[in-house]
């Protein structure tokens, strides 16, 4: 960040007063930019016994599988973020169930959500951001081209839960040296 | 936003190739620069019965009582997050137990999240943005003068759950009107 947003003119790096971060603030206006962790919401969606997965149409991680997710928007609820991002990636429509999996994934500033989800029908097929959508029995899951931590580990809890017969939540943190 | 954060440049509002939502996307550079939702992560800490509030002493809700909560920062976890907030407002030093409370507030773009915790010892005081910190009984808490409803229904579930002794995971939302 080199400008600030609402005048145009030059930011500097300083901590506001009464504040303990150093923050870009405008040199002109005062306006003090904060930038916040984002949230990455999903769903794992389930027919019968089995699990959909995407497989990435985009860098990061393209090729590799993960479940439908994606940056949260203003003005949507977690559970219709879930939603949106199934409809988007797997072109599926789901009953978005409890709320499942909460890592904090502090490295790339962001907080992955994952709720289970009932697919509706088997009307689904490959988004844009997708290169294909298949549903996968547990023995078929491709767990070493899963793309994203938090999504494997979400996945070994729903394996873990169902051959107990009990889905609790399960929260966490996915820490590693931040990149670069 | 008016201008480009990057280049200082103006900027637009329009749907980039590929997306579905306007954007604020630079006429010279073309940065995207997306918004999202923002976390706040708080604590409830708790002494043998009693239950820590903050009376804050600032916008919005000035006067009124909260558990300790904040902004999430870059670079921490949520538990993180919620034991520098109980430090910063309360002086309180707290074990973080369990993730406890989650609500999406989709009128303010915002997500809650309360964790359980237990305070250390009785060594708290009133931080730079609360007036007062305070211990309350169940009959004692100031449920007339709750500064949010999700710190409200955070309360309400606790003192269900304590009655029943057991703590699951709540999560939901509140959807109320956008102000303005």
């Amino acid at each position: 960040m080199n400008f600030c947003s609402a005048c145009g003119a030059r930011v500097s790096l300083k901590v506001p007063a009464g504040d303990h971060l150093p923050r870009h603030v405008c040199d002109a206006c005062g306006a003090i930019h904060y930038e916040n962790p984002r949230l990455v919401v999903g769903a794992l969606p389930v027919w019968q016994e089995r699990i959909l997965l995407c497989r990435r149409a985009i860098e990061p991680r393209l090729g590799y599988w993960t479940l439908p997710s994606g940056f949260m928007e203003k003005g949507e609820t977690t559970a219709e973020a879930a939603m949106r991002e199934t409809l988007e990636e797997a072109n599926a429509r789901v009953e978005v169930g409890a709320m499942y999996t909460l890592f904090s994934v502090p490295h790339v500033d962001q907080v992955h959500i994952v709720y289970l989800a009932r697919l509706v029908d088997l009307d689904f097929s490959a988004g844009q951001e997708s290169l294909e959508v298949a549903l996968f029995d547990e023995a078929r899951i491709p767990w070493d081209e899963i793309a994203f931590r938090s999504i494997r580990y979400t996945l070994d809890h729903f394996v873990a839960d169902r051959r107990r017969g009990s889905y609790g939540f399960h929260s966490g943190d996915i820490v590693l040296p931040r990149p670069g």
